[in-house]
């Protein structure tokens, strides 16, 4: 049985989609879920003032009952609580699993750069909302068992990281940045503009020099924009990648999506769960 | 006379607009303009590719029958050539002012870096279109032709830049970033959402450590959000400024505006022209 604690270190989640997650592991003995009340507070933009997202994150992280922190949702937020959070963990924080992306992604930096847990960029518990969203759960609870079968396929020998884009721009340079010298980088990103994809390309190549190479995840729902840019997401990752001298990889199988398939941060984490 | 070269580093300006600048200067013997063809260029998402913005930019910086380089339009690209044009400068573009801002920051603050000319953020050439425009283009003029009676009025004797602040974000940390070590730095968006301004906060004030303090422009056209951000600009910027140690120095006259003031770079762009 692995015990699994959800918080939402950003934005809430609704009620309709944790019923819908509970519902499908009731009454399996691999796997208990427990949603903390704070994934359904509403304040503001987030679910809850930032004391109350930080408490929540550790209540969930300190907690030897638990073996695992899965993040809810993202949205944004997590960057306003995760230098106070990893202050503040514990050993038993250090013993837990943790699986998100999207904005939670500034945790898993965090989490990641003091070594804390294992940290692995995939589902989210709100991921149940998309069409084949029980096939998504069920990879994110496979990993979270200690199973290898959600995967990114392109996974080598070398530490890998992954991130939404937007949100590896805005971490990268920050107290929350680890060195990710000598990894595989992977990056996706939903709903911008071509033009701002290019220009966050432009930004995080500048910061990620000394990786061993990038992959390209899915760029998805990009809004209609009032003229064409004029080229597409691979060429814009090639070009960026071949000014600043980092290797492009080719793509990789990640996206706001429900067939984003899981990425351990590091080489630690891709071994079983003793 | 003060001589005026305008190319577009990011999108084209439209025709119109263009007339209707040179409509206000026409038959006056203070300043001449010269529209560079490239203004004009439709080419995907920018006023040409990148080797034509960039032919365009050199022809204007480094034309001694020029004393000023004007930008008309910001959109997305001047980073894409700003490196480049930077090594490609000669002597009579070191004896040029150059005045832009949105998009063009990433000029701006190259050329600084780089102690290329007399650099300030202020009107586009484009800002024609704005109610009130014909004020801030003679704005503009007034400062190209050697004028103080536009400069932003809390410039005191710091050395001071100003920034959109997406622009900040993606330059910070990159080659084309200066040393803003002493300086007061303002900034100031239009159309994002405030969790994205909020966003933006924590990665440029986490770069920005050392500076002599941050202004607030305006924060314009805040799209609708499905929920409140709970909190506004000034406390956003607070909040931000307050955790990494960098002074509030209070608000800016600076926007996609109308009423947009002009920012000289530094102590040395302030002098009048000799």
């Amino acid at each position: 049985m692995v015990r699994i604690a959800i918080c939402a270190p950003g934005k809430p989640l609704k009620r309709d989609r944790a019923d819908a997650v509970e519902a499908l592991v009731a009454g399996r003995d691999d796997v208990s879920l427990h949603f903390h009340d704070q994934c359904f507070i509403h304040d503001g933009h987030f679910a809850g003032s930032d004391p109350v997202r930080l408490a929540a994150l550790l209540e969930c992280a300190n907690d030897p009952a638990f073996d695992a922190v899965w993040f809810a949702m993202g949205g944004y937020g997590s960057n306003r609580i995760a230098a106070q959070a990893i202050t503040q963990m514990d050993d038993a924080a250090n013993a837990k699993s943790y699986l998100g992306y999207s904005d939670t992604g500034f945790l898993l930096a965090a989490l990641y750069k003091h070594g804390i847990g294992r940290v692995a960029h995939g589902p989210l518990a709100g991921d149940i909302k998309h069409e084949g969203g029980a096939k998504t759960i069920e990879r994110a609870l496979d990993w979270l068992k200690g199973g290898e079968a959600g995967l990114e396929p392109h996974l080598d020998n070398r530490p890998a990281v992954a991130f939404n884009l937007t949100t590896l721009a805005m971490l990268v340079g920050t107290d929350l940045a680890p060195d990710l010298a000598g990894h595989v980088v992977m990056v996706e990103e939903v709903a911008e503009h071509l033009y701002a994809v290019d220009r966050l390309f432009f930004h995080v190549t500048q910061h990620l020099r000394g990786i061993a190479g990038l992959r390209l995840g899915r760029i998805g729902q990009v809004p209609q924009n009032d003229r064409p840019f004029g080229t597409d997401e691979v060429a814009i990752a090639q070009d960026w990648c071949a000014r600043s001298g980092i290797p492009y990889l080719g793509r990789a199988e990640i996206g706001h999506d429900a067939a984003n398939r899981i990425v351990p941060f590091g080489l630690e984490a891709r071994a079983p769960r003793a």
